[in-house]
């Protein structure tokens, strides 16, 4: 057997047999299931955008780093999107003032990055963007962080399983300003020192810290925050529009039973100076998998790319779908997707007319069971053989005799049991 | 209100707001449905492949003038598939010895073609691909028929709406050599010229004709082919394999009652020399609209481009997303999307506690019914007006009284009719 091309998916890329896309149909209903319930409304856009999208948000540099882009012949600067915010900016921007707010709006869309393969990252990948734009109160945070549990529980996921941890920017600027007596700024530098704890050592925390200016017993009050409950935390800066923003935000958690998913957590910053108030992340809370799967928070300016001095804030959250299928296999939670349910196929015999075989078919259709004539001509035992290996849950057998009695043999693959049922009742059977 | 980035999605492509997004949703939701009901089995590759695949099919000046394509960091051409044959031909290749032929395969997947804009032809489009691979008899070419008509009927459309056109390449080779005494070469030198009939003036078609040495007397006996049936046609090559094929096909439409959904077509070739037995064109009968919609054929080497000397056949059509929505908006098939079934949203008055509202949607939500609370602090009517514009069919209105009574108001935004319903009652009430 002599190789020609190559068979192989692009670097980063996966091919969707219909095993594996059958798991991602499955994953994807169960998602836009969940979000529908909550009168989530699903939106996409295209593949392709104006590279601009991407540099003025990130820069000229890191932006043709990050992305697959090109040129076109009309000399457009294009890139295959990285990322839905730009996106939906642009879409909600080119509305703006015809659209009904608030809005609550998802996608599940495909999307590029150009970085190294490894565990949970791939060049292609699928993202959900969940999203509440138009609403600047704590309700539509608790909108989306009930719609990202939600979505969990109906995977099956219990309280055991993950958990959301919770912080506040504003609430974080004003405390390490009561703490440190730092500026705006000055507890920005912060946070991004606190973005980092968990990934450099203990020394380098405090040196960053105190070359911030923090003494010990300034990097100790702030230690004391990462085990502190949102009590306590908000009580060290009770006239903080932030403290009162966490404050509401877990009195509506407590009082609607979703505090048990949920923890106040000093550490959540999510590096981005884009967001403003609430951040969130969601951990597994598996012991060999304890870490951030996806997160996400409120952000002030969406449309501020494209229109100078308008405002609509949101707050949402983007979870990968390679992500979830961790999440998802690690806790024993995606269902043997191969199984699934009613499909007949019709067996052949040559002395039979096709047609007779055919009107089988259409009468199982025609009874909302998925049914099809097997094609081809091998012996009776390879087309069993057939229907074994493509899950199908019954065969249909149909000789001469049977056909001038007008019945048929129906077995059940997984039971082996066989049933004589009249051609008449053949949709019933199933029914 | 100035602009600083534009807010149009690149040329040839295009956003998909929430309702136009339902639209897309139900359409490949049906698609998918009918499908699988033939089970048929759904797959997806990636958005990016090697160049070298179009390249190895079309040649790689053709190749790189339709695609999207450039070169990766690490030197690889790649180009978004304009195509889904090439992807699934490498698919199959890749585990061309372990797959459990024939294989019924179908996708719905977006790409790319770099080209101008216009009615019908978008740069980003998606298709549906519907292939049976590895099964060489008729009763393949049958089920593919098959399903493009059972798709159209699950979207309502009938027998007045639109029509196959079949014909055979084999048969065609052999009645044009057997009418003008040609050999392989020459059939098919025959069959570009009647390809391009329709686009060319008459004379020029004589002219083409003429040209491969052909003379009025068979050139007349061509025309009367247009005309004929199957049975006429045939029977001018009665000894030809591909008349064969088509008097099976033909029966077999006869006996499972679609013939009336099909014609025999000599005019019909689809251009490319990759076809090698059925092909077919599926029209829209639309006086105002008459024309191909889409079609395919038979094809007997899939897997060549990847695998030196082996051979699997595939049966298949493609359809753009375009031209189904042009088609059923033209018969008037397309629904409402905007009015989808039960949806309520829970208005708000700021005297009564959020939790008393968030256990209602639970309540509903948990009752299977699509709800959500208003969020925001408008007033009273404009949250109405809010519901009436995003399309709930409800709202469910609770002050202190109601409260205090263990009842709500529901308001059914379409009949106006109001009803007072204990609280307990409410996911029966939508039941």
């Amino acid at each position: 057997m002599e190789i020609k091309l190559s068979t192989q998916p692009y670097k980063g890329t996966r091919d969707f047999y219909p095993r594996e896309m059958k798991l991602r149909n499955w994953f994807f209903g169960k998602i836009r299931k969940s979000l529908e319930a909550a009168c989530f409304d699903e939106y996409d856009g295209p593949m392709l955008e104006s590279l601009d999208l991407y540099a003025a948000k990130s820069g000229e540099e890191l932006a043709k780093e990050q992305t697959y882009n090109f040129t076109d012949r009309g000399g457009r600067s294009l890139a295959i999107r990285p990322e839905m915010t730009p996106t939906v900016a642009r879409m909600v921007a080119a509305k703006m003032g015809e659209l009904n707010y608030p809005l609550k709006w998802f996608c599940i869309s495909n999307m590029y990055r150009y970085e190294r393969p490894q565990r949970g990252r791939l060049r292609e990948f699928w993202q959900l963007n969940v999203d509440i734009f138009g609403c600047d109160t704590f309700e539509a945070d608790l909108d989306v962080i009930e719609s990202a549990i939600a979505l969990l529980r109906n995977f099956g996921a219990d309280e055991t399983m993950f958990r959301v941890h919770i912080n506040n920017r504003r609430f974080f600027n004003d405390v390490i300003a009561a703490i440190a007596g730092t500026d705006l700024e000055g507890s920005k530098k912060v946070s991004k020192v606190v973005d980092r704890k968990n990934k450099v050592t203990r020394e380098s925390y405090e040196n960053d810290l105190k070359a911030l200016g923090l003494d010990d017993e300034q990097i100790a009050r702030i230690d004391a925050l990462y085990t502190m409950s949102v009590e306590e935390a908000t009580a060290l800066c009770p006239d903080s529009v932030g403290a009162g923003e966490l404050t509401a935000l877990f009195d509506a958690l407590n009082a609607t039973g979703l505090a048990k998913y949920c923890v106040f957590d000093f550490g959540i910053i999510r590096g981005l100076d884009y967001y403003t108030g609430t951040v969130f992340e969601v951990f597994d809370e598996a012991p060999e998998n304890n870490r951030a799967m996806f997160g996400g928070g409120r952000y002030d300016n969406l449309v501020g790319l494209f229109v100078k001095n308008a405002k609509i804030s949101g707050v949402g959250y983007g979870m990968g779908d390679v992500t979830l299928e961790n999440f998802l296999v690690t806790h024993g939670l995606v269902p043997d997707t191969d199984k699934v349910g009613t499909k007949v196929l019709v067996t052949r015999f040559a002395d039979v007319p096709l047609d007779a075989y055919t009107s089988l078919v259409d009468i199982m259709r025609g009874a909302g069971v998925r049914a099809a004539l097997y094609l081809g001509n091998k012996k009776f035992g390879k087309q069993i053989d057939f229907a074994a290996k493509e899950n199908y849950s019954h065969v249909v057998i149909m000789g001469g005799d049977e056909l001038a009695a007008g019945t048929v043999k129906v077995k059940n693959l997984d039971t082996r049991e066989e049933s004589t049922v009249a051609i008449a009742e053949l949709g019933s059977f199933f029914g």
